[in-house]
């Protein structure tokens, strides 16, 4: 399809389609408009992908993503020690931190146990959130999302953690503030 | 919005979501994709940016973009340079080519005069196609949008061109094929 283009401008739009949920149109438009930028637009949309690239880590303790060895929250005397919440991913970090709610430590496991997509406890972050429990950690609060293969993790390390003495709790599941009892689905409810 | 997340990432974060189309919770997928990409991946993502940028011009004869001084279609000795077809963007001659059905030469004005927008005719190729029509070029085809901008910039040139006794032709206006007339618009019937 795009063997009418030049190739510099035809490898571009490949790259643009590569991404998720753009499709061809999209990514010609995309082509397009990083074209008609001005080279040091152009010039700073490459760096930051290469930046982004170099600089973004996952913390030491709690395995979000930052750019130092540890990040700010793990690192942050201000927060309490003694609460962890695991969640999925650093996406769930943000959420969580935009309800200016919770004191605590994050862990982040970077995915969910899911036998059908071939993904064991041995390829998200469990084994790192062990070692970080023989301390003051008194509350574990499993905060992974409410579909199967969430729940699924969570009971998973909780009866990994249970031999070890401290509290698990899973956060709270039902209506969402705001939701209508009549669109709630049966399960929920 | 993006203040909870290290600094390199909300910069892309930023980047992506300053193109067009793409809203804040896209712009954040994109991101953490890229920084999901093998380093190889990033690395070509971010030079095919630099090299489109820098290797993709403007044709010297019709405008359209190539990475050459002329390009392929222009220095074609296959096309029957006696036919100029004037359309407004690069995508169109992409779209005209896909047809396979024209062999002569095109013209990119690169945009349409559009008084609304402070687009004048100095503002659009239009100066760069006169030197053209003093050669062997019997006829010049208006195949720009069929909007106001579009038929206004299709007869403001046609004007200019008509005392070099160049043959000046509309693209065909109508029903597209396989239409039906129940769903075509009043003033294209």
């Amino acid at each position: 399809m795009t063997d009418y283009y030049v190739p510099a401008l035809s490898q571009l739009i490949d790259h643009f389609e590569s991404l998720p949920s753009i499709g061809h149109k999209t990514a010609q438009r995309l082509a397009f408009y990083v074209l008609s930028l001005p080279q040091e637009r152009a010039q700073s949309f490459a760096d930051s992908i290469l930046h982004a690239k170099s600089a973004v880590r996952c913390c030491d303790v709690c395995q979000n993503l930052t750019d130092s060895d540890v990040c700010h929250i793990c690192s942050s005397p201000k927060r309490d020690n003694g609460i962890i919440c695991v969640v999925e991913g650093p996406k769930d970090v943000i959420s969580m931190e935009k309800t200016g709610e919770f004191n605590g430590l994050y862990h982040v496991l970077h995915g969910v146990v899911s036998p059908m997509d071939g993904i064991s406890a041995d390829d998200i972050r469990v084994k790192e959130l062990l070692p970080r429990l023989n301390g003051n950690v008194s509350e574990v609060i499993m905060a992974t999302n409410s579909g199967v293969e969430g729940e699924a993790t969570a009971i998973y390390i909780a009866r990994l953690i249970k031999p070890m003495g401290v509290k698990v709790t899973r956060i709270a599941q039902g209506i969402p503030i705001g939701a209508d009892l009549e669109f709630t689905d049966k399960i929920t409810l």
